[in-house]
């Protein structure tokens, strides 16, 4: 991808906000969300607190953009590895609905198995659980977002005929969705490709006899 | 339910306890389980620190035994009115699994939105995401007896014929327990009888056509 020089100061700021982001993560993996402050944030940035205060109005706006920048990065380290803008966000389309399941499932599982993504991750889902109004933040701009596009995909395979046409969607990717993140929370019990592919299977054609 | 006399000390002990599980519950609901400490259960409960440390031997102790109690009290509760002893327990095997499962789901609706239930099982469910001991023991000795009775229930199921006989029940259950967990968890969306009535259904049926 070819890119439009970019001026020195924006260069400066976005080194900055990866700064900030990775300590707001870093932090709130290692002290919890309660315990996680703008002056902490800036005091592990090495940047002042001003600087924080210029850009985000609250610690939840910066661990939000510190979550979008991590899907971010992803995405250019997909780009320099050559896959088409904006894969990294959709669900493949390859005409097998299982298979393209199952791929981001197995993806899901790399990331919620990443210690990177792990640690801050468990932090904010913890105080979603018992902070109503933070968790429905987080769900509304970052984990709706992301199972809208297995309501697409799978609208796409009710287009196809590979779905029942009185299926709802958004309730269906529950069925393999909340399974895994259940066990992840929970930690009820381990993870593997194995489970989500089982989770597929039994999903697409039901626990009982056909 | 005719029951032995209880001897004085004892009913006083019974006393003592419930008091201090309800001291302990509202507690962890107020101010979530890192700043829950055993004084604070004894000064809220009326006791000594020693009556706790008497019979527990940390916090996660006494709120263990304090959510199982509420299942006791549930269970007396149903026998005043003449349920049968256990039937609160085991999931009714009428014959038919759909009605059978929506059933349950639907007393776990009622339970996730009463009041009393909510603050401080949050309170636990956020502490064991981040906080892996606790979140194991309490899935050993809470969570996981009460998918066994669904491990079980499907396991009538599958020798009735109604489940096919290569599904892993204990794999099976979580296509409707784990979405109206994690939507009770991390507010991702309302739930209702309708929602889990329907999750039965596709789970039963799958999703791709028959």
């Amino acid at each position: 991808m070819v890119k439009k020089p970019t001026p020195d100061s924006t260069r400066r700021s976005e080194k900055s906000r990866r700064a900030i982001y990775d300590a707001a993560l870093t932090l709130v993996g290692e002290v919890g969300y309660a315990k996680t402050t703008i002056e902490g944030i800036a005091a592990r940035a090495g940047v002042g607190k001003q600087t924080i205060y210029r850009w985000w109005s609250s610690k939840a706006d910066v661990l939000l953009e510190a979550f979008l920048d991590l899907g971010q990065q992803a995405a250019e380290q997909a780009a320099e590895q050559g896959a088409p803008p904006g894969a990294e966000y959709a669900i493949p389309d390859t005409g097998d609905l299982a298979a393209d399941l199952k791929y981001v499932l197995r993806a899901t599982v790399d990331e919620l198995l990443d210690p990177k993504f792990e640690a801050p991750s468990r932090a904010l889902a913890a105080e979603g659980v018992v902070n109503e109004q933070l968790g429905r933040e987080f769900v509304t701009k970052l984990l709706e977002p992301q199972l809208q596009l297995y309501v697409q995909r799978l609208r796409s395979a009710q287009d196809a005929g590979q779905i029942r046409p009185d299926i709802d969607p958004r309730i269906a990717l529950e069925l393999f969705v909340s399974p895994l993140a259940q066990r992840w929370l929970q930690h009820t019990a381990p993870i593997s490709y194995e489970y989500t592919d089982t989770l597929v299977d039994y999903a697409l054609h039901g626990l009982a006899p056909r």
